[in-house]
């Protein structure tokens, strides 16, 4: 049972968090803080969090789990905000799509990485943001990857486990590199292509027509382009070796099939379409 | 009323407008033809279709309407096998989604465009294919783009429209270009780009891995890459002009994302995940 959970953060998977520890009647008080206001506001009023506190510095002071869920490029402001204020025995984790940024804005903002500091990674969301379109399920039979520091303590990373895993989430450890790598070829990447797709296509003289003729297809394709440019901004920066590495390696593939269409090179196209169809269908059975 | 129905290719589309047609009372036979008797077996006891015909000249002879749904690349030979056995006011149409490769493969088989040949292209499908997966309601509330030829005459037009419209499908008109330049952006690059990004991560080491952390917006993102191989082959060989430019363009656009990421832009990529955003919203709004 955690006491007081802090979410630094309200949205959608801090919102999501606290619901569904509130509903498996995992914690006694979450005390939400955050920049805005009126965001902490709605938050209240959905039952989603107990307690506003303006103040980081008061949020986290006596809290023993402290959630930070703001966009990666703000967590080292936020963490050098805290510091001051961390009980010695606090558990302190992030939901933070890029690890190793995360990592090294701890590392500067506490000096030396704190044994309560445990980086994590929900794979879970959806196009939608803020609190308003969180809920409690929105864990249940996801991926939560935890990527201990070298200073994390068992404690500390066993306390973060148990919290995912009431909410129904199915967690994973794995070092902070191959988080990230990982992380750019399934999810950075198609994020960056979907937004560059539309945004080729929103830049086109006839968009108007354009757009009307996209089918089922193109809406299941383009649906994480509707996803928060800044978050998805953050992202890209904080992530820059590994997906401009695995974006490379796409583009010299989409470059070869580009040759391929243009010579008329049947055997290729073929052959890389039935081997993509092979893996999605594989990977994504049962959906 | 169409009275004799003659589908050559009895798939998710073929399939689909048949089931359509029956369910609307808009037809009193339906034939179907392919070169795989299995198939045709298949939509028989499904009740899609009325009567197996295994050749194409005895298919056709007597038949009103005739919708040719083969992949683009095998139109040229089913044109030229019907050609001598098309009765003088037998309205024909096709399904295919490259336009102009399917105008140049009816003037080869033809000799000159028949006045009952009005090309179309339902924009309606699914990554699904086979007569398994077809369904009456498949086109309702979707769009049927008709693409006239010079030498198509107003009533068979108007016949091939009123067909589609049974189904509960959109009807519009547009150039044979046009239609292959709009659907190269709103389908055909999308595709490519989904067979490409899945192909990349399933050749790479630790493929079973990555397949394994890809979430949800990977599923849907990537849901295009199960879709037919080698229509979608087809596809990208008879729609090569169109596709090659926007593919290009495409490219040039995530070479100048790429480079923002390189160079810490903030402003470019912040410009353009929210251009991307505001258009994917707005462009499918109430989804």
């Amino acid at each position: 049972m955690i006491n007081r959970l802090t979410i630094i953060g309200v949205g959608l998977i801090g919102g999501s968090l606290a619901r569904a520890l509130k509903s498996g009647d995992a914690v006694k008080e979450v005390v939400g803080t955050s920049r805005d206001a009126r965001h902490l506001q709605r938050a209240l009023d959905l039952g989603v969090i107990d307690r506003i506190e303006m103040d980081l510095g008061t949020a986290v002071s006596g809290a023993d789990m402290i959630v930070v869920a703001v966009p990666v490029g703000a967590m080292e402001d936020v963490f050098a905000e805290i510091a001051p204020y961390l009980s010695a025995d606090a558990v302190l984790t992030d939901v933070g799509s890029t690890k190793t940024s995360v990592v090294e804005a701890a590392r500067v903002a506490f000096g030396e990485l704190p044994a309560g500091f445990v980086p994590g990674h929900p794979i879970a969301g959806t196009e939608k943001s803020g609190v308003e379109a969180s809920f409690a399920e929105l864990f249940k039979q996801r991926r939560v990857i935890l990527t201990p520091t070298e200073a994390s303590s068992a404690g500390a990373v066993s306390k973060v486990r148990a919290m995912w895993e009431k909410t129904g989430a199915i967690v994973t450890e794995t070092s902070v590199t191959h988080h990230d790598e990982v992380l750019a070829a399934t999810s950075h990447l198609p994020h960056l292509l979907a937004f560059a797709l539309v945004d080729t296509l929103a830049t086109m003289d006839d968009k108007q027509e354009i757009f009307e003729y996209a089918a089922g297809g193109f809406r299941d394709f383009t649906r994480i382009a509707s996803s928060d440019p800044l978050m998805w901004h953050d992202i890209c920066v904080h992530n820059e070796p590994a997906l401009l590495k695995i974006l490379n390696r796409f583009e010299a593939d989409l470059d070869r099939l580009r040759e391929a269409i243009a010579k008329n090179d049947s055997d290729y196209l073929l052959q890389v379409f039935s081997r993509a169809k092979v893996a999605r269908d594989q990977f994504c059975e049962g959906e």
